[in-house]
């Protein structure tokens, strides 16, 4: 079961430089591009003559044609033609979803359209500000984004499963450092921890430099129903904390399906704002770690399927922020299907100086 | 569903220069062969021991030996040897189908044994006349039979699926030129056009040579349930009409299974007879033109399979011969179960020189 | 459905050099190691926090630890260790199974565990013992193992399935022999053939170098559920039947899954004991033997899917002793069925010299 009164990242607007974007998203194969006058358009990828998908035809102009018969479709859904008749059928129509572009993304709302005030989307604007730098990418992972989420509230696994990136050695377990869960507006979770006087990984070596002890903190924010953002921060323990490496990384989930999900990811940092080759440098380090996640969380999602069991099974004390995201995400589906029109605004999701806060 | 009482092709003639010929024919495994004395036999491609298939056996002689225990099999399905015993057991016998050659395809018959008259064999003679030049050639299509005759009966697409081999330009999109839809002894429906004074489309330009202004007519035949026939005529428009290159291409399909098709082809033509090279380059021609119906029926059955609809969803007027066509077919269908001794002779198809009474 | 209460082979002693084995059986993913001390060990594979594999993690001293939060488990299934917290909850327990080393094996015991005795292990001593030479391997068979019973039974289907290797001429096809069922003890189904003064076929040949006529016998003993014996002997008819090369060919089934099977298998001879190259001659022999039987077996159970069909169709002589098998394998269930604690010990298989017996 997916929110559907909530905007999800449908794709990077970069995306748009080709003619149209085709995607699934909630199970619904969508159909976008950007119009001649930079509008955003979003329609059921499919033709209601012969149900061929829009996107095997072509876009011409500011229309999509079938590449079967040739019916063409405007940015609103309606047929403006028909080869072969003049009049059009007025069942010839194609559904259409609110689609806006901001902080580099193009959103999409899938619910009742007419509550899709884009005043409800969550504030993410490091992505395309100019006073942070963007390393970003796209992971598809065949699992539900509950499991992701779960995934991106618990960094306890950094040991285990990311011990070649941004993992601790195991006896210097993150799960060692214990976590504060609080929960917000009912509609965020955070587990904020601190680490102090560790060894950096290799990760963030490579992005400090000086090899020796740093301290660490890190923030797993989730908003309901999947947008996730880890707060990092670290230092070498002789220097500031005001002076700290620290960065945000947004990991904007999207169902595909039940059991896929869209990851657009984008890793923004407030030093060392012009080094390319950082940027470059960390681009390649993410994928690599969300790469590592990939591969856990796709067999958990198998073992899923294949046993009929869901998980959480036994829980231990770093489920907590998980376990109280999932609650929450619970509470907002049963809430939008006991009131169609419920929706929710998302509160500040982050400080802009974080370390100043913490 | 399928229809049972007809005729359907099950392979080409000169596939029996092999041992054997194994296919799936409306959801069941044939295995056929022509005996010495040049019989056509078709038997279930199955072993009533164990359930091999004969077709991974051998053929010795006139008969079929399953491979793992080495009983043998006759062309009319008895059991010959039973390794280790004297005496046959009565229910080792194997179904037979009939199988009749003519026009250069063997015609199995599915339904009633007893109602498989080889009168009610369709008359198309011009794929091994000498009359006439050929070019066959057979594509799989992985979808129902029903969206394959869709496609025939309606070339409007030719313009967008087709533009890169028989189409014409969009501005003289088939579609503009109305079809007159005819329907005959509830088993034959025909589509006509005529087109004149336009550009040879890429196809029949290499046909023709002189690349100026022609006329074009095309009548799409379909006889239930799956029989099709595209009649198409050109000639420039400085010459006459009964000089017009002639051609009939026999679209000769048999369901494999409710999701996948058996497409027999043959483009046979009354003009330049002995130009092999000419006959090489349609047979690969009308190859390519099969290969990009192949992209979109196949890519509409998956969308059919994943939605769980059903095609035509809104109509236009180029579906008028599809929907006839289709109506026919479950007239047919239900027409059987009714009454399962349920035959129809077919009429004349289409008419020695189609251009003389057009 | 499986026999629960008996002892299946789950690996070859050797495996255990490797830090622990993963492995299907019954249905149940299983993971198997062997401890510093010596003792085997089998577990779920699987974490019960959030069902990873613990096959996916790593193993640790004589523990697992899971890949994803580091939680270890021993031996006993017992977690020693939940990083992140002091106190281990009770729930986290991974469910264990009896398993034994004898024979150079390692035996698994699925049903209820108080009842595994390892005085139930079947005797088939002669895979490790000093007096015979050994040539061993392992295949995957898509198929369910009563098949492959079957196939063990009716050794007829030699001169078909491997002619290339260990079949005779069609002539002289081995079910021209009759074989003498026998049952023994609810439990044990024996097919004997004897067939004397014939060509040696290509396997037999390669082993007993000279390449006259020879005297041959074969018994194919079948113990419920799914271990088979195949006592082979062959000696030069101008020869005396005590010097006869003896081998007993061990087919050690155990189910995967209802439609795959682990063969463990091997080939054990009174003759030539130290010559190596002979023992990788019938390895290598054995192996194309079984990828024989492989592609017959796996196509059989394509079809039992595909058709909803149960084998055998119609019964001929051959099928004597397998269905005599599978009998005594449906009355198993029943019993153990009706009777949870209902066990069988198995009687002796095979004299030790069984030349001298026949």
């Amino acid at each position: 079961m997916f929110v559907k009164n909530v905007w999800y990242i449908a794709a990077f607007d970069k995306e748009f430089e080709q003619p149209f974007v085709a995607r699934r998203l909630l199970d619904v194969p969508v159909i976008m591009f950007r119009t001649s006058d930079g509008v955003l358009a979003a329609l059921d990828d499919l033709c209601p003559h012969r149900l061929m998908p829009l996107s095997s035809g072509k876009r011409i102009d500011d229309e999509l044609q079938c590449g079967y018969h040739g019916m063409k479709f405007s940015a609103e859904g309606h047929c403006t033609c028909v080869p072969g008749q003049a009049n059009i059928p007025s069942a010839a129509t194609v559904k259409t979803y609110p689609l806006v572009s901001r902080h580099g993304f193009a959103w999409i709302w899938m619910g009742d359209p007419s509550l899709a005030s884009p005043d409800l989307i969550p504030d993410i604007h490091w992505h395309d500000s100019p006073d942070w730098a963007c390393s970003d990418g796209y992971h598809h992972f065949n699992a539900n984004y509950r499991l992701l989420n779960d995934n991106l509230l618990d960094l306890s696994h950094e040991t285990y499963v990311h011990h070649r990136t941004i993992g601790n050695h195991e006896e210097l377990s993150i799960a060692n450092y214990p976590a504060t869960v609080t929960t917000e507006a009912d509609c965020i979770v955070r587990a904020h921890r601190e680490m102090s006087n560790i060894e950096a990984p290799p990760f963030f070596a490579m992005v400090l430099q000086p090899k020796g002890l740093i301290n660490r903190w890190q923030i797993a924010v989730n908003l309901v129903p999947s947008l996730n953002i880890t707060v990092v921060g670290v230092y070498p323990v002789e220097e500031e904390r005001a002076s700290a490496f620290a960065a945000h990384v947004l990991h904007l989930l999207t169902p595909e399906s039940e059991t896929s999900t869209h990851y657009f990811w984008s890793f923004v940092r407030n030093y060392r704002l012009n080094e390319i080759e950082l940027t470059n440098g960390i681009q390649k380090a993410s994928a690599a770690t969300f790469d590592e996640d990939k591969i856990i969380i796709e067999r958990q999602q198998k073992e899923i399927d294949a046993r009929g069991k869901q998980v959480p099974g036994v829980a231990i004390r770093v489920d907590e922020a998980p376990i109280r995201a999932r609650r929450l995400l619970e509470q907002r589906l049963k809430a939008e299907q006991e009131n169609p029109a419920y929706v929710v605004a998302p509160p500040t999701l982050v400080p802009e100086h974080s370390y100043a806060v913490l």
